[in-house]
């Protein structure tokens, strides 16, 4: 039957908040079992709970906001555009990626795909 | 050595272009051989050139105008936020979704997966 779609609305906006402001720990909570990271697409797909933690640990103590800009939901995908701003120094890098995701039916991230390149890292 | 940025750029603006204010053909001619269609995401896949033919020929006729939102490109992969505002008599309906595409070398479109739901149109 599916997961509800306000339950994956809530997992999308509890991961852009946390990636801006959690702890790596919280946002692989997010994800079940079995997921997949795929960031930017393209490159090499993460397949454990180890390298998706690693993958996350690199946000750790980053001075970042968040904010969700565009979501659809169809079935138990979706496809949502968000900014994430970073501050590091006097620099503050800026990119809104589109992230695709597939979710169990307990609203769980199953796969993550992050559509990005480095064209779209603006620096300020 | 996959399409060139540009290209697969060119060909998403011809496409929101097109299904907006084209010919279903125009369309279509954008699609490569063996190219697939599911819209929304869920749906049927359409996998034949009269299938997806079918598909647009429902756009035909239409007052429809397009803008492009927002779009990410990750090598031969591209997500893409795009509005498609339709009048039909005295009332409007206004969709905007994410669509997910894949190109072959060329830039021609290989696969296409449109992410909305029945709750994301709007009338007015």
């Amino acid at each position: 039957m599916g997961a509800r779609r306000e339950t994956i609305l809530e997992t999308i906006q509890q991961y852009v908040d946390l990636v801006a402001t959690g702890s790596s720990a919280d946002v692989v909570a997010l994800y079940a079992d079995g997921a997949t990271v795929e960031d930017p697409v393209g490159s090499e797909v993460r397949t454990t709970r180890e390298q998706i933690a690693e993958f996350y640990g690199a946000l750790d103590g980053l001075e970042q906001s968040a904010r969700l800009l565009h979501t659809r939901i169809a079935g138990n995908e979706a496809a949502f555009a968000f900014e994430l701003v970073t501050k590091a120094g006097e620099q503050t890098y800026t990119l809104a990626p589109i992230d695709v995701m597939t979710f169990d039916d307990d609203g769980r991230i199953l796969s993550m795909r992050a559509f990005w390149s480095g064209e779209d890292m603006l620096v300020s």
